[in-house]
């Protein structure tokens, strides 16, 4: 018999806001994985083609925490048909010591939301200027609002511009944020327009075909490219990474192989096995991250099963300070 | 919103007893896995060093089926001086066409002893002689009982001896077995007296070195091996393998990484790309199992995702039909 709590997606939406500490235990992650022995399975991935359905198993363990995520994400992509999220899913923690269920935290994927979104946070701390203050989005669903509410926690965020291939919903997306945030976020429905004077551009689309031009990109600009998580996925040009000073991946044997950089060395520009700064690495102080005002940084995010172990720990925390959950034996 | 069972280890217990019903719901799946498109991944495995400890995470697509499971299994190896047991975990079960969360079957790692014994029976039913009525068993454990327990559902089983390592468990088991069973289990202290006779000889063991040796083997004798899932382990000498008439693997993919296989491809006895059929072939009637009274026949069995997919699939119908289980909404 043991006794865990289970949580359900409300509890967790009113325990685990996107705030500092969210974003602050997302970076502690990316440390851990630059400065400890964390092993990292590679993901496990089942397909469900009859049903356009994905499911994605991620998982991590970091020595010194207390307990470990597994985190299970199931893409059904015919589901707004029948008006369901497209998105779901559920993480597990588990002791470190004796494998034990701690938790149980049926989230539907909001973990996941506010884990990528502290990511670009992180790397927006580390790699954009630090007076940056327009931001560039490129897509208008829950990540694209995510993203933009994470960043204003770690840089003076006073202007927004919204792209994306639905007018409408960048339309939509730009007026909820500008009520929402406080100040102006507009639709924009050129790239290239959104892109002009913005100090941080952050792309968070499931494009199969580039949707950032290097052409567009100037001295001082940071990129987060965070739509990326599986191989068909590409947002940006590659001549963005060759072109850019610095280069950053979450997990590099993930980025080759799922993210932006998998294109880049598709494209024969970048070598499979040439060496790039992991964002841990910049994290702990291993490698240097932004060093002058005019350099063209890109980050390219895939999700990492660390910010699952760290999120989770944090909700598990959070629900046992707030007595929330239901505690179950079994 | 979505709505789904959790069912704890008491109710699966109660309501996924191992009958015939569980065999055959683990032989329909096997003949799934030889005659329809099904998707299984490979395991995802996570090592927790510092703790003795290691996870696995199985799953399978059947389509057809209404839902697929995920199946986390931690194994802990120095639970046991904490008074917990090694194993335990717990199996999520999706549904094909949405990817909600259907159940949360918190089994600790009863269905897998089911689905496990299940496999053997179904292993011995294709390939034991029809008559077989004495039984070999190398192990004391868990499993050891259970293979017993699921062999006597589909052979007339009438006789069984017990071998293990520590011959105080190998005697305390065969007391209970008779017990339970209501036919003399004797514990053997000497593998080969053990083997002598035998028709079926069932490995249960977590041994590095083979305890099983080919020199024991008769005419007639089946041997399923089902302790070894992991590179390290290895139960029977890979003279048992090139000796027998039928090697057959409930996944080759599987056995040629983790089961005895691995080892006999590792002993340079056997090619690593060597044919040998599937227990779904025979299942669906594609490959021949034992075709003579004399033939030696090995089951070499590592565990698949089908099975528990096949297993959790079970639960969900029979805890939908006694009403068992606890409804949440999240």
């Amino acid at each position: 018999m043991t006794t865990m709590k289970i949580l359900t997606e409300a509890e967790l939406r009113r325990i685990v806001p996107l705030d500092l500490e969210a974003i602050a235990c997302v970076e502690e992650a990316f440390h851990a994985l630059a400065s400890r022995a964390v092993a990292m399975p590679p993901i496990l991935r089942l397909d469900i083609p009859e049903h356009r359905g994905e499911v994605d198993v991620k998982t991590a363990y970091v020595p010194g925490l207390d307990g470990f995520a597994i985190k299970i994400s199931p893409g059904f992509f015919d589901n707004p048909k029948i008006g369901l999220p497209s998105t779901n899913g559920l993480m597990v923690l588990f002791s470190t010591k004796t494998g034990l269920v701690q938790a149980v935290l049926l989230d539907n994927g909001y973990l996941t939301d506010v884990r990528t979104a502290a990511a670009g946070a992180v790397a927006a701390r580390h790699l954009s200027r630090p007076d940056a203050s327009v931001a560039a989005i490129f897509g208008a669903g829950m990540q694209a609002k995510l993203q933009l509410e994470a960043l204003r926690l770690v840089r003076p965020i006073r202007e927004a511009r919204i792209w994306a291939r639905d007018a409408g919903k960048a339309e939509a997306t730009a007026a909820e944020l500008t009520v929402k945030l406080g100040f102006e976020v507009r639709a924009e429905t050129d790239g290239k327009a959104a892109v002009g004077g913005a100090d941080v551009i952050v792309t968070t689309t499931p494009s199969e075909t580039p949707i950032l031009k290097a052409e567009w990109l100037r001295p001082g600009q940071h990129v987060t490219a965070m739509g990326s998580d599986a191989e068909h996925k590409n947002e940006i040009e590659p001549a963005v990474i060759t072109g850019a000073d610095l280069y950053v991946a979450d997990s590099l044997k993930q980025t080759r192989r799922l993210g932006e950089l998998h294109h880049a060395i598709a494209a024969g520009v970048i070598g499979a096995d040439d060496p790039f700064p992991e964002l841990g690495e910049i994290v702990a102080g291993k490698k240097e991250g932004r060093t002058g005002r005019d350099q063209i940084t890109v980050a390219d995010l895939t999700g990492t099963g660390i910010q699952d172990t760290a999120i989770a720990a944090l909700a598990l925390a959070r629900a046992g300070a707030a007595g929330a959950g239901t505690t179950f034996e079994s």
